[in-house]
């Protein structure tokens, strides 16, 4: 494994730790002057909460003893390393996500927390030989198409699927042609240009397919969901109804869905569709669950996870590498502490949230006598950026409660409260048992510019980023696990929110 | 093919032409008072030539002619469709190189230029299955790398090369190795970050490899030459001697790099590299020339080359299609003005600039008669960006001569004369007939994002860049076909100043 570390200047360090002791002048007033970071749309901060007490000095020191560390020494970059060059891409069912789990094993004894593994029956498709092309006419020699096969599509015949191609940018507009896809390759284009627009189109992707299949379709393409692209399809889930009809289905790169844009508007567009994915039965896979045990009230859970496994293309640094090392480092560090948190701090490595999120689906339905004790979940899983902020899915009262804790977050410009409730895919299936949900929320504006992609490499995590995610993560783990009070539960699952899609 | 074109509002066109109409002070004083754009380090604006006289209002109302159809009838935008959707990838030898041959004959016929083809001999070098992996070792479970092969690489066995890789990060550290490279695979890295490190970095893909194949090395690896990655390779040229060693030799994407240097930090790291590119027999191939004769001296020529030849990954819009349409449509609308220019304009097609500049060579060659009333050449091969200013490799001279033709370009923000010589690989094998060359230089900041990558393709040009630069360079042809006066010939060719390496 790779030995190379990040080292945050011990100055740079000080100077974060110096600015997080909170005066009474800050919890009384807006948690930071400093300008609004440009961020993604969702992350507007909410009005400040009402003045509260502040935190004690030992709290403080605590403070200071979990984050320094995340800040300064880099083990959580060193991680990522070994995980993304070290055992590299690693989708459910894979070898490497095997070896990813018994390296999430070595690391948790390394690092002196105990850890075990959970069973998950895991999907398994795999990806083969896949090319498409823009048939010649009289308006293209033809060209070829970068594509992608998205995870759950049919394969094609060996010899392909030629047919004409229908475009349409949203599933009403797919519902309103009826039969008249029978028999083309339906192209689901969008407008995707910023981080903001995921939410807005990856149900083309997730359900657009399934919906092509049902009027009669023999393919579906889909424009990759991108912020950026240098001829970079990015793949993803796309979900059949269980019995229902599949089809083949592919992600375009944003330049084909351009081309094929163009080439539609000056007439009839054949595609050849060439997708050799394959799926085997269910293999047997694991949850990797970690735990420092609280001192007060050990059955009581605040739960932080991330995933495990990644698509088959890139490496997965940011997805979601960066979540998976962000809180083993808090694992780390709150063990490390001489005394521990009041509750058990427990981390989930979740696997298979990419194509089946049969891990969340495991731990919720193998704990679920313990979640009425989950007082709180984290999920860390929109990349290695920088963190912005606090978000909630609790009952009333929650921010009250959580202020003064936010206060160590301050010199990480993350001292705040933001729009939009807390989720995550893995933690979805424990809504119905009414777990309060946390979000440490990162900058996700770039995270969609690799997401899913080849291009999702250790290269494009900023190791100062992640470690600021790292501090802020292990800060509020800590704090839900040592606060007197706990989150009141939230009433009922969000219908207005769901929870993320992947 | 495609019907779309791009137009430019009337109203900034003529914005564009009512400042671009020179004023008695304009010409006496500093050409621009605007703040120098962004741009390449070699795009320093030269000082002011001295003052001169001013254009006439019939010259100043040709100028409105040419540049008001360029910026205001996306004519050229909608040819760079033509050819890049319509023909695609058109590498030296390939049936798309000749379909590009076909469609400007026809184009320039369309257009009311005469055209002809002249005959070049062209190598027929054919990409084949290509694949790389860094092996399995105590740091990782092995990854696949992201590469192409280089035009003129030598192909693997079919069951490919293994080696031990070995960094060098100059031809002069590989130089020192000596015969340590021997059966070894060198990886060539680079630092390249912005345009302006092309030249300094294109001598590693250039030369590196038959370098490396002289020490006994068995394959070579280059990062690529590259502004900006999502995990995109990019290929490129690479030269072996006639009748020395040759070598497999491949582009990794900087990803690549920087994760084969980073398990380098770490101890071996053996590569296996399958490349099945071959040579096949030279294939005969054309320049198109296509010409509007002058009205009093037909036998003096100003040449606006570009090369009609791109790689075969993505569609060569910047490179060189942007060229090619600018110069097409300079000749058009030279062609349309009720009277030619003083002087014959001569637009010529090169093939195989990418790969064996033999279009450059052949041309030089039949023409070297001509040679001597060659008064000036221009190529246009940095991409469709805005026009930034003008450039020359003249004798003493050369701006005073033209600096009153520069005043249609203010409007532009191009009135400028720009450190750095005229060049054009093209252009190269006229040097030591000492043709006069001159400069329009563009934007190409963000060039080297899609520079020989699949990501070449239309979307990544802008159609009022392209508009802005096709306008300046048709002006330029004019007035050089125009003006009473020509540039006074370079003495020698510059030897420190290379022309351009693809």
């Amino acid at each position: 494994m790779s030995t190379s570390t990040f080292v945050l200047p011990v100055s740079l360090a000080l100077q974060l730790l110096t600015s997080a002791s909170p005066s009474p002048q800050n919890t009384a007033t807006a948690p930071s002057q400093e300008p609004a970071p440009k961020s993604p749309a969702t992350s507007s901060v909410k009005a400040t909460p009402p003045a509260v007490t502040k935190l004690s000095a030992a709290q403080q020191a605590t403070a200071a003893k979990l984050m320094g560390p995340a800040l300064a020494e880099g083990h959580a970059y060193a991680r990522l390393a070994e995980l993304t060059d070290g055992i590299g891409p690693r989708l459910s069912g894979s070898e490497s996500a095997e070896a990813a789990v018994q390296w999430a094993l070595r690391s948790f004894q390394a690092d002196g927390v105990k850890a075990w593994k959970e069973p998950v029956k895991v999907p398994r498709w795999v990806r083969g030989e896949e090319h498409g092309e823009i048939l010649a006419s009289e308006r293209t020699r033809g060209l070829p198409l970068a594509l992608l096969a998205l995870g759950g599509s049919a394969p094609t015949p060996p010899e392909g699927i030629t047919a004409e191609v229908v475009e349409v940018g949203s599933l009403e507009e797919l519902a309103a042609l009826g039969d008249k896809v029978k028999g083309r390759i339906v192209f689901f284009n969008h407008t995707m240009s910023e981080a903001a627009d995921y939410g807005r189109f990856a149900g083309l992707r997730g359900r657009g397919p399934a919906a092509a299949a049902k009027q009669g379709a023999v393919a579906a393409l889909v424009r990759s969901l991108a912020t950026a692209s240098l001829r970079t399809p990015h793949t993803g889930s796309t979900r059949f109804d269980e019995g229902g009809p599949r089809l083949p289905a592919a992600a375009v790169s944003v330049e084909d869905a351009l081309t094929l844009h163009r080439m539609l508007q000056g007439g009839t567009v054949k595609v050849r569709l060439v997708l050799g994915c394959s799926d085997l039965p269910d293999a047997d896979s694991s949850n990797v669950v970690a735990e420092v045990r609280g001192r007060e009230k050990p059955d009581e859970v605040v739960l932080l996870g991330a995933h495990l496994d990644s698509w088959d293309v890139g490496t997965g640094a940011h997805d979601d590498g960066a979540g998976v090392v962000m809180v083993m480092e808090a694992a780390r560090l709150i063990a490390k502490l001489p005394q521990a948190p009041r509750r058990t701090v427990r981390v989930v490595l979740f696997m298979n949230e990419e194509n089946g999120l049969r891990g969340g689906r495991a731990y919720a339905e193998r704990h679920a006598k313990e979640l009425s004790k989950h007082v709180a979940a984290i999920e860390m899983d929109a990349g290695g950026g920088r963190p912005l902020g606090v978000s909630l899915h609790a009952g009333p009262g929650g921010e009250a409660l959580l202020w003064p804790w936010l206060a160590p977050l301050e010199g990480l410009g993350a001292a705040k409260f933001l729009v939009g409730h807390a989720t995550g895919a893995d933690l979805s299936p424990m809504e119905p048992a009414h777990v309060p949900f946390v979000g440490v929320r990162v900058d996700s504006s770039r995270y969609f510019d690799v997401h899913h992609s080849m291009a999702d490499t250790l290269d494009k995590v900023d190791p100062q980023d992640l470690s600021r995610s790292t501090a802020a993560v292990t800060w509020m783990a800590y704090a839900l696990a040592e606060s007197p009070g706990t989150l009141a539960r939230p009433t009922a699952p969000e219908s207005d929110d769901p929870p993320k899609k992947k």
